[in-house]
């Protein structure tokens, strides 16, 4: 309660790669899992699991498995996806627009509760809902939304400074969709999501596999 | 030439990370870089950015540095990704019509070639001057196109059927961006972007910083 566990990020990203995956199990109707079957589903070693799991605590009984609705409960109360929170996408492009009606993040407790773009076509027009605010009012509308998490969808050039004034609205995570490496307090911490990126390793991996 | 060494996955990311920044750097107009100076600027460590490098063989002098321009060339031959490669995009929602006109991958050579859909409001139209094609002529098509590589920006509930499809199709490398664990066969790779697993990670981060 009072120590956060010092959890690898790879970790992190297993544990909701896990939940994916239980999720998928409890609306087939499945009530538990073995280790090895996560390993056959996911291709994640069965060690590995027990491994990442045994940073919180351990559950599960060897022989037994693991209640999949019981295991899907803890990981998302692990990586804190069991309460709401808010979070506000910058950039309202095709990319902005497609995380905006993203119909996984509802699920999940994250909310989209603002959309800010810098075009006067787009201001004052709406997405699923939300009226598309000026990029410039973000401080004053951030003040009120109290997102702690913003997603960056803008181009390159507009990034490191979209970055820094969603730091300084408040926000403290940023989920960043732009190829640009950004330069941030360490008070905020960022993930980058590249496109080029997932395609360059898979382009090595095809050449690799051929050349076996 | 004739053997690809056994380079980890992270690794390749991290190739793409330093990749990204050398870029950034030639438009600066810089020329050499220290692996300190790396360090600062991305976030990665010095001795892992000369480890990484080492899988391949050794460049860069010590009290030197590395020539900008050359370690791009090295890193973007390592990748593939000096050279043309065909990508298919199925859906052209939101998510896959950002994907579609995102500048960024044709400057690294990774060329859209065709879209598909199921929609029949969507197919004969066209988007970014490419006609959407029927997502059920994939095979008769990717005989002609030849992609090896297809971007999966469907629902959940369409996207294994997709990835069968496209396997069929003679596409040997999945980025899939719906969220649900496919199961392909060995020949190809799957790699996952959940935009969900990120904001988890960032949300997990955001709550152990605030208890440090």
């Amino acid at each position: 309660m009072n120590s956060a566990p010092k959890v690898p990020i790879p970790t992190l990203e297993r544990l909701a790669t896990y939940l994916r995956y239980l999720i998928d199990l409890e609306a087939s109707n499945v009530d538990t899992i073995s280790s090895t079957e996560v390993e056959r589903q996911t291709g994640i070693n069965a060690a590995q699991f027990r491994k990442d799991l045994s940073y919180f605590r351990e559950f599960g009984k060897p022989g037994v498995g693991y209640n999949v609705v019981e295991l899907q409960t803890r990981i998302a109360r692990i990586l804190q996806i069991d309460r709401d929170q808010s979070v506000i996408v910058i950039g309202a492009g095709n990319l902005g627009s497609a995380l905006v009606g993203y119909p996984g993040l509802g699920e999940h407790h994250f909310n989209i509760v603002g959309v800010f773009d810098s075009s006067p076509h787009k201001i004052g027009t709406t997405i699923f809902d939300l009226d598309i605010l000026d990029v410039r009012t973000l401080k004053e509308n951030n003040a009120l939304l109290r997102a702690r998490i913003a997603i960056i969808a803008v181009p390159a050039s507009a990034a490191q400074a979209v970055a820094e004034n969603a730091a300084a609205a408040g926000v403290r995570a940023l989920l960043n969709f732009a190829p640009i490496i950004l330069k941030v307090s360490d008070r905020v911490v960022v993930r980058n999501v590249s496109f080029l990126q997932e395609l360059a390793v898979l382009s090595y991996q095809i050449v690799a596999d051929v050349r076996k």
